[in-house]
């Protein structure tokens, strides 16, 4: 670590937000995601995405998942103590997410618990919204993750 | 679609199973994955792995759903009537997915519930757990995948 991180399980509060995007999703990012992890003919060909309940060539919703990742790396997690997460509560892919859609949202600190086993840890509970450049909510991410507190690093 | 598929909503069951990977995951693909969305540093350098919780390099838990998906591609949605899905019910990272690790397991259909607006789609809930070399339980998901009945392709 270069520099003390900015955000501490200390610093964390319940309603506190982080914003999350922008971030443009292209064609090529769709179909090489898709290529690799999920192959269904909905993510890798506008025609079959145009025939399929999703209307059009559209992520994966694992690929969302990751995007979503990226963002909350960005906005919080590489400048923090986070240790990383033992799961997910529940995700929602809401809308499809298009090839040429541009998404943004925020994560909301909903819940605060100190380790009982490690006093120096502790659990911050997340709900994270995506919107598209339309303003229609595409994704919901309900996570628990672990920081540690200020002491642990100072 | 180049020919019917095996398995529509029609063709499952519930206790029905199917076998996951194996799959071996090395460090290079981690490292790939976590460069673009997940640059935590357990997730990019070893030393870094072995000093946090994960013991190792590790894999974004992201990635090892991606991982799983591929999986999922394999042994059953790419023959299926599979419509995608609305979200997950939770996922679980039960253990660090190291460098060198072999991932296996099983899908298993847990519920099945026809949709009521669309009379040819059906939803198929499945949990989904995967091991590593050891036979430890390193990964678990549930969600409900949407199927077309046998009618909406015959």
């Amino acid at each position: 670590m270069t520099k003390t991180p900015t955000w501490a399980f200390d610093d964390l509060a319940v309603g506190q937000t982080f914003a999350l995007g922008p971030k443009h999703v292209t064609a090529g990012e769709i179909v090489a995601f898709a290529s690799e992890f999920d192959m269904q003919p909905m993510h890798l060909d506008e025609e079959a995405g145009k025939a399929s309940l999703l209307g059009g060539l559209a992520a994966s919703g694992w690929h969302t998942c990751a995007m979503f990742m990226r963002m909350a790396c960005d906005t919080l997690l590489l400048d923090s103590t986070s240790q990383g997460a033992p799961g997910v509560e529940y995700a929602r892919w809401r809308r499809p997410v298009l090839a040429g859609d541009t998404l943004s949202g925020e994560a909301e600190v909903i819940a605060l618990r100190r380790s009982e086993k490690r006093p120096q840890l502790g659990y911050v509970t997340f709900r994270h919204r995506l919107r598209n450049q339309r303003g229609e909510l595409v994704f919901e991410l309900e996570h628990a993750g672990m920081f540690l507190t200020r002491d642990a690093i100072s």
